[in-house]
């Protein structure tokens, strides 16, 4: 992924673990999520100043405004590191997980351009994951409020947090909770609920959102918007994003294009990289920082595709080759050997004793070690023990098959 | 330094950075140290059941004892981290910090050959690293604790970490410790500082300590051990360590080979990497596992060789290639083209406007972007922005110089 998202011309930043709680808490909804620290012998009682971050939008933030004056904007970043919340541990969820994120932000403005690379960005570095394809399934948050004030709807952020629920609860439920709790009528949440239905990748889903009888500036800039997305994206990666209305993301400081993304076969993971556009990423003064930005969860990814027997590493240790000693006088004549091979990259390591042959040769299968390498009278003698075929080779030379030299990720056919 | 250590035959692990405080505190000498975890809404007072781990040795030993039946042993392991210490914050001391481990851990028990092994890994790996070569001084317990009650000392423990604190506080302030606080007699303290004077990397020293009058089987053993460590250490990698008896290290868990290690020219920022050989690693039931490791403090070096201005980076971003838009109808033939110099490993970006080509120039300019490429009516060209040249080029065929595709490390010669 490193390397992808340097292809891609993001830098990488790390920050430290913690923050001071009150930024920690700016973002509201959090609170309970947030692990904060203590000094041991601190009197108990003391009001904690610092947290563990839950996220790596909000040290981004921190970090922009505190380097303004040393970055170059459109800053873009990305970060790969552990995060820590309060939940309850389930599958796939964890108290402390990783994740990856890509951003770029902006000094004041920020083109829209960027709501079509990052998706991209994203479904080009898990390309390369032992992962079924992914797909990007976006929104936009124009679209969806232009479409809500033009039938009349006040509680559009209680409209979103409904139709975000729509996978969990259904529909039926959803459209309990639009009429009961965000006070729509059943009109306006019948038509929010066919609004959620429209799913295209191409612009024919502006003729079916513009069917249902909404009209206005905001609602046509936002529908402009995702058609340019999910045609060029179209263009660029076939199949990596469609158009699905109803992505609605819970966290109401997204303010145009919003994803989230589902693995062929393992919809039932939830979306694994998720993000949006937000208008202020940071403020300082008169200053804004928009940005654009999407965070895979690494962990819950690996849970699945590590877990679920989808992948295994070919043996438990990079050793490639295993030095027999026939004494311990031929230790120090090894240890010289296997520097020289670990100079030609070959992994290698030196039997920790003398015993008799069979019990190196078991060390060496126990942990998946492919060859055992013997210092006989005629010469150096290398034994692949999977075949158990033995043979004279000349030290300086040999190389075992480029598939050998370092354990490889094993996919099972599903 | 993964390269290095995978090289040398040992496996990666990642442990969470939360510990029970039980297990934390168990080594004791630390508790002022640790970070304790709450959660948010908890109520004060509640006793913290958990920590942040405050180096990778204490998580190691959890890990052995949970994942005993799985692993085969030795077991060879390395790991890099952050690690959390609340230590008043200095230059090359901070309160988060990353670490570098590698230890070998036995089941019962550990040939001394991994004694020789490991300092020679850590010398391997910082060989590789853009910083001055690094020697590692070694002693060994066995020979302090032999020479110490040869001359009748009772309190090993004291006097050890009496020596430990030669580099700081000098020989007077030292023998006054000795005499005062450890109750050496004088002649004793004496002869202590003379055994600390002694340095050097072949069998001499051997006699330059028999000379101070002891004599006993475990310093023999230990002398015996030191002496085939440098030895082998010298005809391995040559002047990688040397015997040095002033060093003590303070904790109380070592009991064989004990190593610092200090880089040249930068001797004032103290060992860099030190560890040792310790009998239990971690017990548990009547069994116990002894293990040899060490760690390399990543940040402190990190402090001196970047805060010192000794390396920088060629560039702050990893683009090498930027595309220069004519106008906003390029922009996807652009993004065409940066995805396939992306796939032929070039890390490529788009501008991000179709504005003025000098703003667009300056942009790439300020970023230290090395190549701009234009879509002109003679097909695309690139310019060099550091010599102004620019030539017609084959876009499915150009490739920069090798050194230009990713930013380099930049060594300021001293």
């Amino acid at each position: 992924m490193r390397t992808t998202f340097e292809l891609h011309g993001f830098s990488s930043i790390e920050t430290r673990a913690v923050e001071p709680l009150e930024h920690l808490l700016s973002k509201g909804e959090t609170s309970k999520e947030v692990y904060t620290l203590h000094r041991l012998q601190d009197k108990d009682g003391s009001r904690p100043d610092f947290g563990l971050h839950f996220d790596l939008t909000v040290p981004l933030s921190r970090y922009v405004i505190e380097n303004a004056g040393k970055l170059t904007f459109p800053f873009k970043r990305y970060q790969i590191q552990k995060v820590w919340r309060g939940e309850r541990p389930q599958e796939g969820r964890y108290r402390e997980f990783t994740q990856a994120d890509v951003d770029v932000v902006g000094d004041g403005s920020l083109s829209f351009s960027h709501e079509v690379e990052l998706p991209l960005v994203m479904v080009d570095a898990l390309s390369y994951l032992p992962v079924p394809s992914v797909v990007v399934h976006a929104s936009n948050r124009k679209l969806a409020q232009g479409f809500y004030e033009s039938i009349g709807i006040d509680d559009i952020e209680g409209t979103l947090r409904a139709i975000d629920k729509l996978d969990k609860i259904g529909e039926k439920a959803v459209e309990e909770i639009l009429v009961e709790k965000v006070s729509l009528t059943s009109e306006q949440a019948k038509r929010a609920l066919q609004l959620a239905q429209i799913k295209g990748s191409d612009a024919s889903i502006a003729d079916r959102v513009y069917n249902l009888g909404a009209r206005g500036e905001l609602l046509d800039e936002g529908l402009n918007e995702l058609v340019n997305l999910v045609e060029n994206a179209q263009a660029l990666i076939p199949g990596s994003v469609i158009a699905d209305l109803k992505i609605a993301r819970g966290l109401d400081y997204y303010t145009g294009s919003v994803y989230e993304s589902f693995v062929g076969n393992h919809e039932d993971l939830g979306s694994i990289c998720s993000g949006g556009r937000y208008d202020a990423l940071a403020r300082q003064g008169n200053k804004t920082y928009p940005g654009v930005g999407l965070s895979i969860g690494i962990s819950r990814l690996l849970s699945r595709v590590i877990g679920g027997g989808h992948i295994h590493a070919s043996r438990q240790t990079p050793t490639c080759v295993l030095i027999a000693l026939n004494n311990d006088c031929d230790r120090l004549n090894a240890m010289k050997t296997a520097m020289s091979l670990r100079h030609r990259g070959i992994p290698t390591d030196v039997s920790p004793e003398p015993i008799k042959f069979g019990k190196q040769i078991r060390y060496a299968d126990r942990r998946g070690i492919p060859y055992v390498l013997f210092d006989t009278e005629e010469g150096w003698q290398i034994k692949d023990i999977r075949s158990g075929e033995q043979i004279s080779i000349d030290i300086l030379q040999w190389m075992p098959p480029a598939e050998d030299i370092y354990p490889q990720i094993v996919e099972q056919s599903e």
